[in-house]
């Protein structure tokens, strides 16, 4: 199935952040044993308008049925699939300060696909062991690792300072994704994909919500 | 000037979205001693079309001129008080763990105006003691603490099991924003703003990229 339909058209970026959304919605659905929901269920319960999701998934083929709603187990199987999440992807995390450490305790990545295999830091007081069984390298060591291992995914859990540094040296091993949680834009070859997490930015957006809704 | 121009219409999330990324820039810029920039120069820096700047910022009024540019002191100020950076914000962190403590170390966050007053945990091993010189309480003084001081927003780093839950007590206490961090979609009365962070999703659209950069 890969390359099929929804190789063929360039799906808005919009769409894509909200099918990361309507997966993790139609999982919990599924971990409930429901087996169908109508395209208004679906969308009351991710606040988004039932047109809006008939549109969203009609640009993958649509999955509906008149009159039936969407099996929940197939729209979830297909989504999954269109964001990549058939595969696995190895993961690393630049940073062992406490933003390495959260990432590195999540729950969710590794049942998603996302096996996070090894931590580096410039700090010796956090190399040379192990945070929840995965080892924490030195910076220095990272080349070397990277020529031995095939990692799909670098999380950015440092100070901005030294991000586009050790971004440059990640795309030099290889590196096809770079999760960024430094304020900073990085500049990187083109063939590297970027997502920013920017959490500045969130509080600033949460800021002006709040500051609306007072007016 | 509360009140003024920009809040005769509604803006668009999409353009809101971008506007603390100006904000970012500008105070880059600032810090650099540039007086003044291109909508060119704005879009290539951050990556979106100039048309596509000049549109957003006429949605304010405009603070361009033909052949000038923006005066990026001024922009950065506009663009700042249009997302409520001139006011402060009292700010609490539920949850003393990794992802709690990386909030609370977080360098950029007291100097936009959002100040951390304590932190709050259900573990006493964290509790009773300070971060950075910020009380950790233990959840059940939650209540009482929020009734002695004005909290704005309240930044949710818990597990999901738990964040309904303590979302819920927080908008009994009157809080204005929360800022979550779980992954689950918060039900909150209407007048209280959520802002999320939900990693799972921001990791599943850099596979996406990949997987699409990879066709």
């Amino acid at each position: 199935m890969e390359g099929s339909e929804e190789g063929k058209k360039k799906i808005s970026e919009a769409v894509i952040r909200r099918l990361p959304r309507y997966y993790r919605y139609l999982s919990e659905l599924l971990g409930n044993n429901v087996e169908r929901i109508s395209s208004k269920e679906l969308s009351q319960s991710l606040g988004i308008t039932a047109s809006q999701v008939r549109q969203d998934l009609n640009q993958f083929g649509g999955f509906g049925q008149q009159g039936y709603g969407y099996n929940v187990e197939y729209l979830q199987k297909e989504i999954g699939r269109i964001l990549g999440l058939n595969q696995m992807y190895s993961m690393i995390i630049i940073g062992a300060g406490n933003l390495g450490r959260a990432i590195c305790n999540h729950q969710n990545f590794d049942r998603r696909g996302f096996h996070i295999l090894a931590l580096f830091d410039v700090n010796p007081k956090r190399t040379g062991g192990e945070l929840n069984n995965i080892p924490v390298y030195d910076m220095g060591q990272l080349e070397e690792y990277m020529s031995k291992h095939r990692i799909d995914i670098a999380a950015l859990c440092i100070p901005s300072s030294s991000a586009q540094e050790a971004a440059m040296r990640l795309c030099n091993c290889g590196i096809k994704g770079l999760w960024n949680f430094s304020s900073i834009e990085l500049k990187v070859p083109g063939h590297v994909r970027v997502e920013n997490v920017h959490l500045t930015e969130s509080l600033m957006t949460l800021s002006y919500a709040i500051k609306e809704s007072e007016k």
